[in-house]
């Protein structure tokens, strides 16, 4: 038998445990052994819940407990998250959590004590909710070279997109929709401004590419800009905007950025909708692989989480190999990465096409059902640098957005 | 270092001595130590190319080499590869495999010898190409009792039904025309007829229930009964007709079948198209997952083969659980389950009415444009075996799809 605490009686910790209570047999057989939840911290009671008999409100007693040789983290939040998580590492237990904000900043330094201890820090419920793509890409992937992970990595994001499509509604009306259904925080920002992709796609990048990416060093970008008019042109395009958290590598130059992407019907990731995610791969050899699933909810993650558990167990004092060093991956400015955009302004072709293609050469026009008094185009291939330098001089723009 | 011996030069085999060669730095880190071809096994010889001075004849000599710990099957067939992967686990050597019916038809008792030798049978590469799906089963779905797998399993037939569903065309011109660019074998019966994607569900559905499958107990239908007008109808209805394999566990009832479905536009696996395959999961605490990639190709399959001998490289005195027992897993009858049905017939509807009715109960009548003389409809929910019955009294049938 194998004692573990769990940190944090939060949605995803009552999810462990009941997830554990769910599944006891098949779970225990592929650990090879009993795993027994010891202890649940929380500094909140829950009279009336099984889960009372095993909290606790002092986090020593976990970390004092000989007995205990895993430790779920999934409180959220760097601190006390951090701390605890270092001193678990150092008294000789194995970590697994489901907290990006820790993983995206103290990483490469945790999986350092947990190699020197010969344990294990495991985060596959960092990323992705239940979709398993830590663990493929540290022990699947290993022919590659990983040249290109793009994710849709915010289901509530991926969700007010989705619904901005299908019911050609504005943004604030659905996240106000999103927030009563609980799909949304009352707070938003870290979802619908990228904060939340950015710091999972560095997670990503840094597994991928084996130097540490600092999620700071990422150029963000949220939704909160799109309108139902980008949506229609988008429609008219059969494209779909989505927010993309992509980081790619060309040579030497490692590319990284969270933004509205247009992406077109051809793509895996144009029919990911709803508050699913989705992890697309190119490796050099494999080629391109998606992996898709739900990207949160309590079961899901809590699924990913006690996987962790399982792998922990299963190597309680072998370290399994990861490859995210505490050297920083200098990324290239985002200035230098070329691409098409799609630029919506103000007036009409016939009147403004000198002007457009005096700034941005041959472009494509673009119309959308209902929509009069502006129109839309795309540009060439051209860098984002001469791009936004040439966007600041157009008169009366509207909008832009990047195509994949 | 390590030695290996790759056993048959064909497309999958060079695919796996060129994988090895262009990322030695990346796949010898990830491995530990670096990885050697030493000898490449097959019964031709290749004058001029560079496997020239690594090739042999005889497998003995490599059966009897102390210094191969690692032997790559990816020879095809039952046998010799039976013997020669046999023979190389009691002798203590690992074995990585693409071979689907090698391992759909031993892969118990091959998993059983390595456990007993300590070493590692893998054979990531024997279902979807380069998808990552055995490995995330074995280790990453833990958590979860599986409840369903569907997968796209066989990329010639999904090409196939594409270019049907794209250019309207009948299955003989586009098989031919697959033939043409090397998509479709000469001998295109094992792809066409499911028999492919038969063991291919085989082998996943004893991994996710831990009990062995025996593929001839799979019913199987293959596609070659599908036309340009089932495919008409399906536009009409705004579904995909997808061979699917597909198993699934409703309480202690285990069904698998092979057969072509009218999927829906809201499940993930209708959009993926042309050679691609696609495998969903549905996990009891998970929800649902797909994993989506190239089902085939040299570098895609060498990719996942080559995964496997890192794996093994870095576990090479120590078993890599996976439960596949050789106990049977008893199937129910397909008979017994229950889903609706898609028919077409000659005549029209307002003749046939109550003979349909009659028959099937209360009908979802489908007509499809530029489609005359007959017509279409939609069963309610049905047993297969109820379906079967009076499917086979109706008055001149065309044709009948099930809807996933």
């Amino acid at each position: 038998m194998v004692n573990i605490a769990v940190l944090g009686y939060g949605t995803v910790g009552s999810g462990v445990v009941e997830v554990i209570r769910t599944n006891p047999d098949s779970i225990n057989k592929k650990a090879g052994q009993e795993i027994n939840v010891k202890y649940v911290l929380d500094l909140r009671d829950f009279p009336g819940d099984p889960v009372e008999k095993i909290l606790v409100h002092d986090f020593d007693i976990i970390l004092n407990d000989p007995e205990v040789r895993i430790v779920v983290e999934v409180m959220g939040g760097v601190e006390p998250a951090y701390t605890f998580v270092k001193k678990s590492l150092l008294a000789g237990k194995s970590v697994c959590t489901s907290n990006k904000e820790l993983v995206a900043k103290h990483g490469p330094e945790l999986l350092e004590i947990a190699r020197d201890q010969n344990i294990n820090f495991l985060f596959e419920a960092s990323v992705g909710g239940g979709i398993p793509i830590i663990r493929p890409l540290n022990s699947s992937l290993t022919a590659d070279e990983i040249l290109e992970i793009t994710g849709i990595l915010n289901g509530t994001t991926n969700y007010i997109l989705s619904k901005m499509t299908s019911e050609g509604a504005e943004f604030d009306d659905v996240l106000k929709k999103a927030q009563e259904l609980g799909y949304a925080e009352r707070n938003p920002e870290a979802d619908v401004e990228g904060f939340d992709a950015c710091r999972k796609i560095a997670i990503l990048s840094s597994l991928a590419f084996g130097d540490h990416v600092d999620f700071e060093d990422i150029y963000t970008e949220g939704i909160t800009k799109i309108t139902a008019v980008d949506i229609a042109y988008a429609k008219q395009m059969r494209q779909a905007i989505k927010l993309l958290a992509s980081s790619k590598r060309e040579g030497e130059h490692y590319y990284a950025m969270v933004a509205p992407f247009l992406v077109p019907p051809t793509h895996p990731l144009y029919a990911v909708n709803d508050v699913f995610n989705a992890i697309f791969v190119k490796g050099n050899v494999l080629g391109d692989v998606m992996f898709y699933g739900s990207g949160a909810g309590k079961l899901p993650t809590a699924s990913a989480v006690v996987s962790d558990v399982v792998d922990a167990t299963k190597h309680l004092e072998r370290n399994i190999m990861s490859f995210w060093s505490s050297k920083k991956l200098e990324l290239t400015k985002v200035d230098e990465a070329t691409r098409r955009f799609f630029v919506r302004t103000k007036g009409y072709l016939e009147n403004k096409l000198s002007e457009v293609e005096d700034l941005f050469g041959e472009i494509t026009p673009v119309s959308a059902q209902g929509v009069d008094g502006e129109f839309g185009f795309i540009t060439p291939l051209m860098t984002e640098e001469a791009f936004h330098k040439q966007y600041q001089k157009l008169s009366d723009p509207l909008n832009r957005i990047r195509l994949l």
